[in-house]
């Protein structure tokens, strides 16, 4: 009978510690509708009352079907009472599922950082668990320096993991906080306290300082704890947190654990495992480690000749498992067969249904491999694809043309010496047949284009009132100002639809203008708009 | 008693296997000299006879002082004698000290990719290893896919081992080939190779396809390997290969290892460790990883005012190791919590000595807090904070001033009908007291400007020719195109240094400039050029 394994997500807790980090409140309730979506059994949120975003986020439900949500806090300070504790009221007062503190159980930091008595230490961990019991029902302790403090006074150590369990603590939670600790050493302690407490009551949070932030987390579940902490691609302060990317397949994938343990994650939700690290480097707005165990672009790469056949032959010879199964994907064998099972597949979400010989898809295939390479993607750009898509199948009519577009930004005195910065567009459109030259000043170039564009599209402006654009992601491709620029916008509309498109171009302003264009034909193409009256010339942007 | 742990680097063998890495033999002598005077014991070069490179490589003697060079290869080819073996021949006529063959031992991988007998298979390592060893003296065995080998047929396993061992094989080396191998299992099956070889004999070479290559050569080790195999920075190919920059400090600094084993490494030369890993990026040219444990930027970075005041009470608080015993260094992080002791620590680095209550710390503070509302962030801009910083001292001088400047982008038909997108900037600057007007032209109005700016400016341009801009970050912050943009750029000289700077605008091409100005006055400044000749206007940008 396979025991039941936890897995607690912190990215947005622990992870959110990271140097150059700076989660929205929207960027938040993304990532957790994704690891909702996932199986991730808990995730913590952030911290309430430690900053507005972390207030705002759990200012209101979260709206996760499965998961439950987290707030983490401190134990309550030396002198007041639970109940009478500003910080502890914000984590109780928080809409979250359970409520999860951290506590000191190294003696030296008792002594150095806290200065009060070893008591006083281990009953306020008691206090404030049971206030955590008392009013959100599951209340968890997370044991700051567990391991260095068990070196230092296994007594006393184990002593504080005795008061938040006998508070009703539901998990005691021994952190590696350092990451200074070597495998055996985490596999020896939560041995102990895993017979004393035992391991359904245990969970491990690790940390990546000498690189074995993974394997500290494998040791304790093969100790017998029984919930693992970590964070999308081990993100972190320092060298970062356990990779729960990298220890969800071993867990589910890997003996003995495999055969030993549940999780929450079924086999489909594996699948996702690729798309979740994506998405977090999307919205950190960086490039992917190609080089990320199980998820990584390369992590299946297989390199020339008899390797290949060999894999060919049969992948167990080179592939420790089948790439499939975390929703990664054979390198080298990248096949017209795998990329065109992918885009039918994209097809019918888009309800769009074809003959898988329909000579179109590989028009399409073609096109989409050939944009790749200059630097498109558009995994996070569904309404470019989908424009792609309807316009090889002659779907998308034609509703205006940019026939030139001009931007200009200019830092001078003006006429009380005052410094100042002027951002100015020129677009000139054909509407209909009839020549629209607009001006639009903005804070920068891309808004003074934007402003220009949407300020006389003759019939069309009606469409493009509720537009907005929301978000608006630059990342460089190759480095220095020369470099390829891929712009993502995010746009909105007055009914809450949002959708993503993509512009890659040498100059971010091109790129940026295209992704735009992208944008107001999809919503044009989604409205309904009619095609526009007069014959087709060549369309310049968003073509 | 200690036992001697002897570490074999792979960087320029497994390491050259990696997607996008081309060494020159210039590359591999300056790494191969590092690595000799880092310490480790052998350095494998490469596969004479596999590539140009290589050969020449092994060409000619490669100068190590102490360690010992290693040539790999293959065992021998079915059907041939030892000594009939054009490959096999390159290897034994290379100069190095010793050899390493690689062979199978899965009986899986010998009926499917070699499709020979078994006992054939056995009997050709059993032949190759003899040859190394009569005519180099040192052979070792490179048993791949060991533990996939013995997981499906232990006694075939390690009977080809016992044949290369027969033979007079110095190392048999355990691969985890493709790296599926959890902790548990290596050190398992280590403890049965050990207790059958003698640990002085037996060799671990992982890989970090699980993300536990470093976990894995610890467990190997830890059941009684005495040769490690890694590479610098954990370069190799799909997830790359056991990370000897991570694994060296917990071998020699942890315990266990610190008490049971010696290396070839003093603590003098581990405080090269973060040198070594740095230049091997630099060769790669490729940006460090912040995150990397032990010799990561961020690797002993702390944030927040109560943290950072224990950390000055005293450093175990929160540091797994001391920082400067692998040639790292703690870091404290400008934030907007910055305390005074933060500011403080920080000057110290700079090797700025101020009273800790000289006034002009807290105007600094002051500033820092305003800037960091508005959207600027120091902890990734270092050279940044360290102008605003001087200038708060006065010690940065006025080298030359942009009385304005203005950057166009345009994009329309061309002469012939073709689209195309010109951007051009100008920028009218005063140097000692002259004005010059340049002009630029870019494939993009920050490029652009770039270009303009340094076409001249008159005796500072000698400072600027090996400046180059080695990447461009921009991070929105609000969202939509009227968000304040935040552009990080990260520059390099000549010389190898590499520095950060910021600018914030709701202009993104302002923010550039900004950034582009901070970074020109830093490099101006580190490089000692002289104060601009003429008195002082209100310098536009940068100031």
């Amino acid at each position: 009978m396979a025991e039941r394994l936890y897995l607690f997500d912190t990215t947005l807790r622990d992870g959110a510690q990271t140097q150059g980090v700076d989660f929205s409140v929207e960027d938040k309730r993304t990532i957790a509708a994704a690891l909702d979506r996932l199986g991730i059994d808990y995730i913590e949120g952030g911290w309430p009352g430690a900053n507005p975003t972390d207030s705002a986020f759990f200012g209101a439900p979260q709206g996760l079907k499965r998961g439950r949500m987290v707030a983490f806090g401190m134990t309550k300070r030396p002198g007041r009472s639970a109940a009478n504790d500003p910080g502890l009221a914000q984590v109780l007062d928080s809409h979250s599922d359970a409520a999860c503190l951290v506590g000191k159980t190294w003696d030296f930091h008792v002594d150095v950082a806290l200065g009060i008595s070893r008591e006083e230490n281990r009953d306020l961990i008691g206090e404030s668990i049971a206030a955590v019991k008392a009013r959100k029902g599951e209340a968890m302790f997370d044991a700051e320096h567990f391991f260095d403090g068990y070196k230092a006074n296994p007594d006393y150590a184990l002593e504080c993991l005795a008061a938040a369990y006998e508070a009703g603590a539901r998990w005691l939670v021994l952190c590696d906080t350092n990451g200074g600790s070597m495998p055996h050493e985490v596999a020896e302690i939560t041995a102990v306290a895993v017979a004393r407490f035992g391991g359904d009551r245990i969970g491990i949070h690790a940390h990546n300082d000498t690189e074995n932030a993974v394997a500290n987390s494998l040791a304790a579940v093969k100790a017998g704890a029984r919930q693992v902490q970590g964070t999308i691609n081990g993100l972190g302060e320092r060298c970062g947190n356990a990779n729960m990317i990298a220890l969800i397949p071993s867990l589910i994938l890997k003996p003995p654990f495999r055969d030993a343990l549940t999780t929450g994650i079924s086999a489909d939700q594996l699948a996702h495992l690729t798309s979740v690290s994506r998405l977090l480097d999307e919205l950190l707005n960086r490039a992917p480690n190609r080089h990320a165990a199980y998820v990584g672009e390369n992590a299946f790469a297989h390199k020339g000749g008899l390797h290949v056949s060999a894999v060919e032959k049969d992948p167990r010879t080179y592939e420790h498992v089948p790439p499939e199964t975390v929703g990664n994907a054979r390198k080298i064998l990248v096949s017209d067969q795998a990329g065109r099972s992918n885009v039918i597949a994209r097809f019918r979400e888009l309800d769009i249904h074809l003959d898988p010989k329909d000579p179109r898809i590989n028009r399409l295939l073609d096109e989409v491999k050939e944009r790749e390479a200059t630097g498109y993607a558009y995994d996070g750009a569904e309404a470019s694809f989908e424009l792609l898509a309807r316009r090889a199948l002659g779907q998308v009519p034609d509703y205006f043309q940019v026939e030139r577009y001009r931007a200009l930004v200019e830092r001078r005195y003006n006429a009380r010496g005052q410094l100042t910065t002027v951002s100015e567009a020129v677009v000139k459109c054909i509407v209909d047949g009839e020549t629209i030259l607009s001006a639009g000043e903005g804070n920068g170039p891309v808004n003074a284009l934007d402003n220009a564009l949407r300020q006389d599209l003759g019939r069309y402006s009606g469409y493009l009132k509720g537009l907005r654009l929301v978000d608006f992601k630059v990342r460089i491709l190759n480095g220095g100002t020369e470099a390829v620029t891929r712009v993502l916008v995010e746009s909105a509309d007055e009914a809450g639809a949002r959708w993503f498109t993509v512009g890659v171009s040498p100059n971010i302003v091109e790129a940026s203008f295209d992704a735009l264009m992208d944008s107001i034909v999809w919503k044009l193409y989604r409205a309904g708009a009619p095609p526009g009256r007069v014959g087709q010339t060549a369309r310049l942007a968003g073509a």
